[in-house]
């Protein structure tokens, strides 16, 4: 019997907790994308995604436990903690990319060609994307092998589920009654604000565990220094998201919007997600408030464009994935590892196409079988009476 | 001054930090029971309901602080770790079991009497289960001695609290109205689906804590091995639960029914939480899709029976409390270390006979003091007026 | 390379972790302090005391973060742990006395100059308490030096957002229709039950990061004890402050109001907060039945002196920071560590008499320049409309 700890038995047993500390704040994003969207629908609405939420986390964690993981890393195997807390990790991601996608689709997607979307982007897709930037790469040694900066997934979680939602809207199609003819765009008010901040909440305690825990490791004084640093920058640029996104709205309309705030906060989060161990303490705020900046004026292009995103996760996802994989070559170039603004645009252009025409082509064939569309008259009832058979509050009165 | 750390150090430093941070993620049911019932309950039953798990929180522990503790475990030393984590940890199960209980008897409850009751079952009943499962065991060397194996609880505590709900259900009679004279039984739909979710799932990351920190100590390899494959196979059981469950729903009425999806998760996770530690990581799936059938047929089995279960309790607890433990027996039968199936089955049945005895006791000479009932006419008014003197919400109308 | 563990590797990397964990508890209180605020007003004022919420958040942490917490510690560095932990720490902490002073003020008060103050109460306010406390102490060597044992800040958080809240009451008046002429108290009911239990128990378990965190170091085995002792403490003064506020309310009403149990419950928190370390495991029990009683008798007295606050914030933060700082030098006096009854009162005097006045102030300038207080007509229509454009529950009837 050894009567001291030996630094290999202290490494694994501190990962493996820290881990399962990190994956479980992540878990806690699973209520928090649910509360988060079942605010900001129509109470007729509430149900469904809050159905399609629960089917997301138990199919793709499933789709990702029998085949994706071992598709994305090659291996169960891991010496420098359990394997079982390093598959945890992992999997508590994977439902995140269809949360995003599905977020934006809402009052308007249906539950089952939702659910087989589900198994194929918790299977294939998000592994494939996995597979060549965290995983075993099998583009390696070809034109195309990735040298991309990406620590917790400005662009392997956030821009792929963003990519997929464009894919998504553009076969679904706007919600009834959103585009009127004289070219307006009818307001649809979010139905309980209490869940929206309680979810934008759970969600940014989660992106402790996210980006934290992607440093992988705090057994070392340098690890305890990263793990912490990212934290604290992660916070960061949230703050500065949302402090941006509450000013510019008071400044416009003299309100503050606190939706907007939040989605401002959220998109602070998502741009510092690519590199937040290699920021000092300031440049987070810089990041989020380009992030808050980014979010406020995105949001009125798409519904320029006629692209309708009820949650505004485009802004938040696809658009703050993409500036924040560029941040990291911008505020953290480091040639001699490999880090540069062109290995982070390739990156982005590499992932976007794959992930976008993907998505495209297996939402495509399964719409052919199963339509993913509720039809307008579905839509007018509200989604909840077809698809669930249940009302999300049955005993007040809905006047919308 | 030593300058290594000693392994006996680390172990009590360690394994204290892993029982806080499991014990929290505990406590975090409490509230996870609190939004689940009032969820599920109408509008106007909702501030009892929440009124009555915090009760049950207060007391429950308090009665264990007091008493219940050392008469199940017989001393408060411990050599392993710090006592007032061990204490804290064990504190957070107690509640539990009256959570289920009162779960399932609401809409018709009254808080007095269930507080009274809730003191004996904090201070003795569950305590006695635990003194003879997990702690001193009075019973060693006689005849009823048990070598149940039981990680987590699919008996001591599940089971302990379905019993206590069954023997609560003869004593207080259904819901007025739930049955009607022509034999039908009248849906009550619950009143916030969002709650429901919300509940849902702060139970599920609650029983990373539960099933996780019941392992015990993370601070050996194999330990910490342990407990990650036990949090990863809670996990499974529960994806499993819930992707049947909904499965079956969408089978047989094309409508995915997420009350029912949570409570196969629900029943999943109850399962697999007698013997999470000894299963391969494929069998979790076995024992899900079990539990989540066992959910979906046994709630309309025991409506047949007028058994009125508003939240579905003894499906989820009672029902997959045995399933649970019987699996054990099944999947990691080890004669060599005392786990086979009849043992399982003996344990079943002893804890079964001395929780649903002694609380059908202690209920009935509770109720001969003090009705558990509320009258039919306080019922129609709905419980919230005459129990807590207020609404739950009163600014939205009520309907039903 | 070394092959064993150094105690000062293992210490910086686990006082890390455990710095992280307590960290994250604290963050949780965010949304635990919005939920419980927007259950506790109007339908009409939910939105703004939402975004009341998100924003001190932002601000104070981010004014902290650049100014106040240099100006409180005099210094980032830190040998014993990752000087971006402790710094998250601290931040966690200074929201919450601004969120103790906006929830009671809230129904009436704007969300701009709240936010001027807040800006003020981050980066100067707060760190001069902090300062003379817990950090560099600019006061050292004069008269007015202390030597108050403060463990997690019943005085330097609670009472000093109370006090902070006093201060602004008095600035702003009460809410519109409050008191009526004939000098009865309206009732104005809590327009969210399960918001306010759900956000009561997110702060319960926020309070063990809270208390456990500042204890520092968890890694000794007597550091491992007090960290466990302190949030079993913590708890125990939660459960009595619950039980006999339940208790009182039900002898004098035959009524369970959960609003005041919750209270009751959280001045219990609030009391046991100033030495959870240094009781035994049954003082807490006293000193949670006080904060319980203070509560109860506090709320109705305060509304007979016409200090309109709609949370009780003032019972349950002002009054029990008082008496949980003086419960230390009651419980646990030791001279020889300078730890006395009348150096707790000197720091409550201090801490308070600056806390006041130095809000009072800062407030008074605020409101010549910007109004705090909406005027009647606003409050009518409700604030939600005119402060944010929106409504928090857009589809529900309202009717108060």
């Amino acid at each position: 019997m050894e009567k001291y700890l030996l630094i290999s038995d202290f490494t694994y047993i501190v990962d493996t907790l820290f881990v399962i500390f990190s994956m479980t704040l992540i878990i806690l994003m699973v209520p928090g994308f649910a509360m988060l969207e079942a605010g900001l629908v129509r109470t007729k609405n509430v149900a469904t995604v809050l159905t399609v939420n629960t089917m997301i986390y138990a199919v793709a964690s499933m789709a990702f436990f029998l085949y994706g993981y071992e598709y994305a890393f090659g291996t169960w195997e891991n010496s420098s903690l359990s394997m079982y807390a390093a598959f945890m990790f992992q999997m508590a991601f994977v439902g995140k990319t269809v949360n995003i996608m599905s977020g934006g689709v809402s009052e308007r997607v249906r539950i089952i060609p939702l659910s087989i979307f589900t198994v194929i982007m918790g299977a294939l897709i998000y592994p494939t994307v996995v597979n060549i930037t965290w995983g075993v790469n099998f583009l390696e040694g070809t034109a195309l092998a990735l040298s991309m900066y990406d620590l917790a997934g400005s662009t392997v979680i956030h821009s792929t589920g963003g990519w997929a939602l464009l894919a998504a809207i553009l076969i679904m199609g706007s919600r009834r009654g959103r585009y009127m003819k004289e070219g307006r765009v009818r307001v649809i008010p979010a139905s309980n604000i209490p869940l929206v901040v309680l979810g934008a909440f759970l969600l940014w305690i989660g992106w402790f565990g996210f980006n934290g825990g992607s440093v992988g490791s705090i057994t070392t004084k340098e690890g305890a220094d990263a793990v912490a640093l990212t934290i604290m920058n992660t916070n960061t640029a949230g703050l500065a998201g949302a402090i941006v996104a509450g000013f510019i709205m008071y400044i416009r309309y003299r309100k503050f919007d606190i939706t907007m705030i939040l989605n401002g906060a959220l998109g602070g989060l998502v741009a510092v997600t690519a590199g937040p161990d290699l920021y000092t303490i300031y440049q987070p705020i810089i990041i989020g408030v380009i992030g808050g900046i980014l979010v406020v004026f995105a949001v009125p292009i798409f519904d320029k464009m006629k692209i309708d995103d009820p949650v505004g996760a485009l802004s938040v996802h696809l658009v703050n994935g993409i500036w924040g994989t560029l941040a990291v070559g911008i505020f953290a170039s480091d040639p001699e590892n490999g880090i540069t603004l062109m290995g982070q645009i390739k990156g982005i252009v590499v992932v976007g196409i794959f992930a976008f025409s993907s998505s495209a082509i297996v939402l495509y064939f399964i719409n052919l079988v199963v339509k993913f569309r509720a039809s307008d008259e579905e839509q007018m009832k509200g989604l909840d009476i077809e698809e669930c058979g249940l009302e999300a509050y049955p005993e007040h009165q809905r006047s919308i």
